[in-house]
C-alpha cells in the first residue's frame, strides 16, 4: 500500500480534513521533472473512448480525483472543476474527473456514479480509476501511483506530461486560475 | 399515479426546479383538518426501530423527503434539517428524513444511502420510502400518499397528527423557524 | 459609563467578535419581567416622524442596532434585519434600526447614514442613537441604556413592552424565526 | 462629461446592475497598445506617500476603483481586490484602490473612508480620485480619463504601462487569476 495512511474523504462544512500542500513554487506550481503517472481506468463517461493521459500531450491537463459521496468534492472541489471547464475548455485545458473509490466501494458504484454525474450536471470526461489488483487493497491503481492522500485532489500536468501540482483539500480560485494560465503561457 | 406530472429533483444551484408552495397561512402554516397520512417504509437508518407517525403523537414533526443525488437536497435541503434538528430537538420536536426514491432507483439504493448518511454526518432518523407495489410505478407509496411534487420537500405536522405545511422546494430558514415555533406554540 | 469594556463593531468575515448571548430560556427568549428602556433619538430616517417605543405597545418589535461602517453589520445583521421585514412586517412585527455610533464618529454622522440607507435599500425606520450629554463618553445614549456590548445587537421586546431578547452578535435565523413567532403567539 | 450615461454603483445582491465587459481576447485581455492614462489623487492611505502609475513600471498592476458606500464593492470588489493581495503581492503585483465618488460626495469624504479602510482592514494604498477642476462635474478625473461607466471597476495594466483589461462589475475569481498570472508570464 503507498499511502502511509488511511485516505481521507473532504467534508469543509465543518471542515474535518486538514488540507495539506505537497508542491511549492510560482503559484504552487513545482518546476518540471517527474512525469505524471499513466492512468488506469475501468470505465469512463461522457466521453465516446477512453482517454490515455499520453494522447494528451501538448495540452495543459487539470485532473480532478474525487469521489462521488465526498462532501468536500461536492461542495467544493467538483464545482470548481466545472467552472474550470467552463473557463479554460476554450484554452485548450483538458479537464479530466477521476472517480478514485477507496471507500464504500458498494456505495459508489458506476451505476451511481453515472446518475450522480447526471443530475449535478458534470459535462467533462469522467474515468472511473480501476481497482487494485489485490482484492484487499481498497485503494484504487491511479490513486495509488499519485500517492494521494485523499479527496478532494487536484493534479496539474503540463503539455510535456510533467506533474506540475498536487493538492489535497481546497485550492482558492485565484491561485488556480494563475497556476492554469502559467502552464498555458510556457508554451509548448 | 396519483401525481399527475413527473416529480422534479431540485437544483437550486441554477436554479432549474421552480418550487411552488402548496399551503397557505400564517407563515405558510394551514389550519388544521387533514391527518398527515401515515408512512409507508421499507427500512430505517440512525434509529433502533421502525417509526411510525402515529408514535409521535404528541409531538411536532418535521418530515425532510429527499433523494440522496437530489443537488437541491444535498445544498440546501438536508442542512437545513441538520439545523431544525441541532435547534428544536431540544424543544421536543421530531426531525424526521424520508428518502423518496422516484428515479434512478438503482442508483440510490439504502446501501449507497447508508454511506452517504454516514460522509455527510445525518444523524437524525431516515426512513426508505416503501417501493409501489406497482412494478411499473416508479414514485414510491409514501411519497404518492402525500402527493409530493418532488425533492426536497419539506412538510411540518402537528401534535395531533394534522398535516399543516406541505413546500416542494426552498423554505426560508426565518420563515421555518417561525412555522415551527408557532406549531409548538399551539400547545397540546 | 454604563459598559465596563470598550464595545466591539463585529467582523464575523475573519470572526474577530466574539458574540455573547446575554439570555437564555426557550429560543434565547427570557421570561417578562424587565421593562425595555426607552429610546432617545437624534434623528429618523425612513419615517415620517420619530418614534417612542412606547408607541409600539402591542406589536412586537424587533430592534436591530448597527453602525454602518461594521462590517458584521452590513454582512451579517442589516441583511437579516430586511429578511425580517420582509417576512413579519405583515404580521405586525416593527422592525426598527439604531445607528448606535460608538466610534469613528465624523466618519457616520447622518449625512453619511442616509446614502448608506438609500445605497442598500433598506426601507425600515432607523433611528440615530442621541450622543451622551457628556461630550467625554462616546456611546450614546440608548446604547448605555440597554449596556450594549458593541455592534451588531439584537433586541427582542415583547407587545407589553417587555425586554424578551438581547443579543450582541450572530443570531441565526431559524433561531430568530422561532423567537419572534414565540411572542406573536404569546398574544395581548 | 467623458461618460456618456450616468455612472452605476453595482449592487449585486439583488443585482441591479448589469455589468458589461469592455474588452475581449484571452482570459479577457487586451494586446497592448493604448497606455494607462495617469491617475489624479488628492490624498492617499495606507501608503507613506503618493503613488504615481508611472513609478510602477515594471510591475504588474491591479487597479481597483470603489465607493465606499456602493454594496457592489463591499460585497464582491473589496474583497477580491484583498484576496489578490494577499495572493499576489509576493510576486511583485502591485494592487492599489481608487475612491471614485460620483454621488453622495457629503457622505464619502476622505474621514469617513478612512474609518472604513480601518474597520475593513484594507491594508494596500487607496488612492483618493481627484474631484472636477469643474464644480458642477460630480465624476472624478481618473474616472473620467479611464471613461469607467461605474464602481467597482477592475483595470489591469501591463509591466509597460499599458491598459490591458478594464471590467465594470464582477470578475470571476478564475479569471482574474489567469489574467494577471498572464501579464506576470509575458515578462519585461
Amino acid at each position: 500500500m503507498t499511502t502511509s495512511s488511511r485516505p481521507i474523504a473532504g467534508e469543509f462544512a465543518g471542515g474535518a480534513a486538514k488540507p495539506t500542500r505537497i508542491v511549492q513554487g510560482v503559484f504552487g506550481i513545482d518546476t518540471p521533472g517527474q512525469a505524471a503517472p499513466p492512468w488506469s481506468t475501468a470505465e469512463w463517461f461522457n466521453t465516446g473512448e477512453a482517454i490515455q493521459l499520453a494522447n494528451l500531450r501538448g495540452r495543459v491537463v487539470v485532473l480532478h480525483a474525487f469521489q462521488m459521496l465526498c462532501p468536500g468534492c461536492v461542495h467544493h472541489g467538483l464545482p470548481q472543476a466545472q467552472r474550470v471547464h467552463a473557463s479554460f475548455a476554450s484554452a485548450g485545458v483538458a479537464v479530466i474527473g477521476l472517480h478514485t473509490v477507496f471507500e464504500h466501494h458498494a456505495a459508489m458504484t458506476p451505476v451511481s456514479l453515472q446518475a450522480f454525474l447526471h443530475e449535478y450536471r458534470i459535462r467533462f470526461p469522467v474515468g472511473v480509476d480501476a481497482p487494485s489488483t489485490d482484492p484487499r487493497e481498497p485503494i484504487p491503481r491511479t490513486m495509488q501511483a499519485y500517492a494521494m492522500q485523499g479527496t478532494p485532489t487536484l493534479v496539474l500536468i503540463d503539455r510535456q506530461g510533467h506533474l506540475r501540482q498536487h493538492t489535497f483539500g481546497v485550492v482558492e480560485d485565484l491561485a488556480l486560475g494563475a497556476a492554469i494560465a502559467t502552464l498555458i503561457a510556457e508554451g509548448d
